[in-house]
Formats: structure tokens, C-alpha cells, sequence
């Protein structure tokens, strides 16, 4: 079923994350406290329905992100900390909501909120979760930190809602579809990198390095996520494989495919994502039809341009472990098989 | 079919929210033109679906108490405007989550935006109104204001999940009622109310008057809206007589009604709740009900109780004409018929 990246770029990436994870470690002890703390409510629903989605296991990328981009900077407070579980927080929200909105069944290999409590209280769950990022947030007390982090959740709902236009729309271009992931998933890792620095209160030029860096790293992250869909396996993904093909989702592997089929093909492809002709017997054709356009690989292509973007944009920074964990967040992301 | 309020009630009522509407006219100006400016974005679909709820004319209650409750405290800049405008959003980004969470098909007597865009749409457009809400906040840059509103919209969801387990659930006590309402309604009232001497630096006591006002009057405000689901028509609520019923809503007509009937009575209610037993004789009969056992007359009893302690929270300021608005605003809420 057309695997593409090989184990051993899987074990590669794999190997990568640890020195963030290392470097993190204690703080996160801390970040994951204050999540199962603040995700508590006397309203019993609240904690069950969050709680699903807290220990299922996501990486916490985003919230690693943040405590690691405020100890570069020398931060010794303890606001990074309350920043990460806001970052985490807007994260799950988010991903309580975009269940809702694509009717997903699975989620991380377990069945989604919405499947076991419902939409409606998936839908509330997430506005709780979000009103608690900002309560923790205005604890903080920076404003700097609030505008990123509010502007980040205005820009994550415009991408979301501009995914529903591009949705069964194969019209789409390349151009689009970056628009999308750019807000819906780079905005939050450009926003988790620069409060780090914005809290150490390090200096414009530092906050500009690590907000390229986040953007760019999230637009490679999600390009791999969207190849993922076509090229791992549903154990590794904690999803079906062609989950995106069956609900007609319109992602680079799509797009590449259709601009570069033929007459039959754009046929196909009309079928299959306007049309929701889009069984086994089509997803085995899709993958073909991948597999003969290189459209997997010039995702992952596209994906190594932003990753070397936002290599580039730590270039200027002081060598320390923390460069170097962030550098190897790169590498993760880009070959990561899950 | 039991029109409880008489008309002369009614009018009472209607003029009664004259002087607040005067005494806010040229800054309500300034906070319909930001609303309009912050539903606008590049992505088309969230300014209509935005638009479509902004426009459909509901009172603008809650901005006007922000505004009505800095100017009494002799504020004279601009931030009121900004947080009046984010009050509003907070609400609207409410009213289209509800809308999903309740599968609604009419507010203010036009479709629901979930009916002409989807629940799609209607989730993320209510999150990126939430977003742009605490982008205004932030603009403020008043961290007692971001602390305020903040922790209403995490109290605010807790209502509206609270209110998902008393759904349909008989046993639900005027207790249990009151907490849901307190959380999904008169939080926002109270901090729409507090934030206006918050932000013109008034003192402590005017702080804790403002916030005792509006959560007894978003109290009373509640539980006339939800008397009127039993006692107006569809014209005049802009929604359809006996939704409450219809959804399996157990407000307090239901619950005086229950406790107060014979085991008949209580049995029919089961099934009417319970079991979705809920068409057009169903409802006549559960008028009847209500009107036997003096329901609808009592919650309006309650809201009155409210209403009262909205009063004598205002007794202590000094008497001017944003104080005798504020008072009037009571009576309109209490009388009033849509």
C-alpha cells in the first residue's frame, strides 16, 4: 500500500525528538499537571471528555516547543509553563472541534469524543478548553504573549473554515492549500515558538528567528501529515490510512496528482473526491496514481524546503543544546512515520 | 394557548429600555461599526455567516451595559467601545455553538446559520468570533478586563454542558436549574456589566455592585426568556412557542409543573420529556399543566426575586441617569415580551 518513507528514516526521526524531549523533561512534568488540573471542572462531563483527548497520547510537540524557546533564552520564571498548557490547550480545542466538523471516527487509534459523548459536547468541551488557554494565559499577564497567542486562535479558525472551501474542490492550487495548513497548523507552531522568547524577553530579532522557525516547521509538519495519509499504516498513524481520501479532503497529494494526470485521470479523481466514489477498490487506484505521478515524494520535497526554511532561520542564534534539540525537531517532523 | 404577559405588560416593558438605548446611541454607533469590521475577514464565508447572525437584529443588551456602566463611572476614552464589541462576539460566537448543540432551525424568526451553512461553518466562524473577541481584549490591554471576560467564557461553557446533562432529565432540581443558568447566561450579563467601572478605574464596591446587577439581572433575563417559550408567540420571539418542550428542555415551568403534579401528571411529563412524546396536543396539554399549577406565573415570581436583588445591588450609587437606565433595564427584562 505504497509505504514510502523507509524504517529506517522512520527510526531517523524517531531517534530525533529526544533531545527535546530531554531537555524539557522536568518542565513538562509541570505543563502536564497543570493540563489534567485545569482541564478539571465540578461539571463531571468536562474532565471525561477532555481527559479522552489529553491521555491519548499526542507528542505535546507544541507545548515542548514553547518551554524549549523560553530556556533558550534563559527564561527562570515559571510563565513558560502555563504558556505550553495554553498551547496544548488551544491544540486540543481545536482538534475537539475539526472532529465535529469532519465527522472523524478515530482519532490517534482511539475512538473520537464526538463517536462516544457526541458533537455537542465536543463542541463545549473545546469552547471550555479555550476559555481556560486564555484564563492561564491572562495569568501570565503578558500582553505580548496574549496578542500572539489570540491572533493565533482567530488565524487557526480562518484556516479551518477556509479548508471547508477547499474541501471536494479540486480546483484547488497549490497556493490554496499551502494558505490552509499555514493557518490552521503552522500559526500555532509559529505562535508556541515565539512566546518562548517573548517571555525571556529576548530581543525582536530572536522573537522574528523562532516565529519563522515555528511557521515554517508547522507547514512541514502538516505536509508530512497530509502524505502520511496516503503512505503509513492505520497502527501508525492512530488513523485509517485514506482517511483524507474518503472524506474528500483536497491535499497536496490530491492536487499534484490531478494537475498532473491525464484526461481519465482528472476523471477519476472528480469521481472519487466530488463524488465520493472513494472505496478500497479507488483509494488502491489513488495510490497508483500517486505512486506514478511522484506526488508523495514532492510532497515530502515540498516538506524538506520549509524544514530547511526554518533551519535557516536559527542559523543566526548562539550554538546551545536547546539550537540544536530545535534543529532536530526539523528532522523529526519531516521524517516522522507517526 | 396561554399568553401569560398581557400587552400592557408588554409595552411597559418595550419602552422601559428607551433611556439606556439613548444614553448609548452615539457609542453603540462606534460598536456596531467595529463588529461589522471584525466579522470581516479574507475568507469569504466567515463575514456572511458572521453577517447573517450580526443582522438578524437581536437587542444588543449586553454591549449596551458595558457602555451604560463605564459612562456612569465617568469614563472618557475608547476601550469600552472595543469591550462592548467583544461582549457582543462572545455572545454571538454562543449563539451559533447552541445552535449546533441544540440542531436549532430558527433564531430571531430567520434560519439558523447551521441551517444555510452547515455545523461546519457554525463551529469554526463561533471560534474565530471568540478569537477576534479576545483580540479586541487584548487591544484594551486591561488584564483585570481579560481576567473578567476570560473566566466568563470558560463559565459559560460549563453552563452549556451542565445544561447538555439536564437535558431530558426530570430529577433536575430549581438548584440544578439555577446553576446552568447562572453559568450559561448571567456570567456573561455580570461581566458586561463589571467591566465598564473596570476600565473607567472606579473602586471595589462599584466593581462588586455592577457584577451583583448583572448576574441577578441575566438571571431574570433567563428565566423570562425561558417563561416566554411557553407564554409568547412565535412572531413575537422570534422563535417557535414550546421549542423547549419540543428539544426535551427541562427549565422551570417544566420543573414547578413536575413536582407540583399528580402521578398522571408526572407520568405524562416523562413521556412528553423523557421519551419525545412531544407534538402539538402534548404541548396544549402541558400549557394546561402549567396554567393548573401557576408555573409560568411563578418563574416569572422568580425572576421578579432577581430582579429585586438587581435593584438593591444599583441602591447604594449615586443616583444619575445611567443608574435610572440600568433600573429600567430590570423592568424590561422582567416585562418584557420578546
Amino acid at each position: 500500500m505504497g509505504v514510502v518513507l523507509s524504517m529506517e528514516e522512520g527510526k531517523r526521526g524517531a531517534a530525533s525528538i529526544a533531545a527535546l524531549v530531554n531537555l524539557t523533561r522536568a518542565d513538562m512534568g509541570r505543563v502536564n499537571e497543570l493540563i489534567l488540573s485545569k482541564a478539571g471542572s465540578d461539571v463531571e462531563m468536562i474532565p471525561e471528555v477532555a481527559n479522552h483527548l489529553i491521555s491519548s497520547g499526542g507528542k505535546r510537540l507544541r507545548p515542548m516547543l514553547t518551554l524549549a524557546s523560553a530556556q533558550m533564552f534563559g527564561y527562570s520564571g515559571d510563565s513558560h509553563v502555563k504558556l505550553a498548557a495554553s498551547v496544548e490547550f488551544m491544540h486540543t480545542a481545536t482538534l475537539l472541534h475539526d472532529d465535529v466538523v469532519d465527522e472523524s471516527g478515530l482519532r490517534r487509534g482511539k475512538q473520537t469524543a464526538r463517536m462516544i459523548w457526541g458533537n455537542q459536547a465536543s463542541v463545549l468541551v473545546g469552547d471550555f478548553l479555550l476559555g481556560q488557554a486564555f484564563r492561564m494565559m491572562v495569568e501570565v499577564g503578558s500582553l505580548d504573549c496574549l496578542d500572539i497567542l489570540s491572533a493565533a486562535a482567530t488565524v487557526i479558525a480562518e484556516g479551518e473554515v477556509m479548508q471547508l472551501g477547499v474541501a471536494k474542490n479540486l480546483e484547488t492550487t497549490e497556493d490554496d492549500y499551502l494558505s490552509v495548513i499555514k493557518a490552521k497548523t503552522a500559526a500555532l507552531f509559529s505562535a508556541a515558538a515565539e512566546v518562548g522568547p517573548v517571555i525571556a524577553e529576548a530581543g525582536r530579532t530572536d522573537r522574528a528567528a523562532l516565529r519563522s522557525y515555528g511557521v515554517n516547521l508547522g507547514l512541514a509538519f502538516q505536509l508530512i501529515d497530509d502524505a502520511l495519509d496516503y503512505g503509513g499504516s492505520a497502527q501508525d498513524l492512530g488513523k485509517n490510512v485514506g482517511d483524507d481520501f474518503r472524506e474528500g479532503k483536497v491535499t497536496l497529494p490530491v492536487i499534484l496528482s490531478y494537475r498532473r494526470g491525464s484526461g481519465e485521470e482528472r476523471a477519476f479523481w472528480r469521481r472519487a473526491i466530488e463524488q465520493n466514489e472513494s472505496g478500497d477498490t479507488e483509494l488502491e487506484h489513488a495510490l497508483g496514481l500517486m505512486a506514478k505521478h511522484g506526488a508523495i515524494g514532492d510532497t515530502v520535497a515540498r516538506a524538506r524546503h520549509f524544514g530547511g526554511i526554518a533551519r535557516d532561520a536559527l542559523a543566526p542564534l548562539r550554538n546551545s543544546p536547546h539550537k540544536t534539540a530545535l534543529l532536530d525537531v526539523i528532522e523529526f517532523c519531516v521524517n516522522r512515520v507517526n
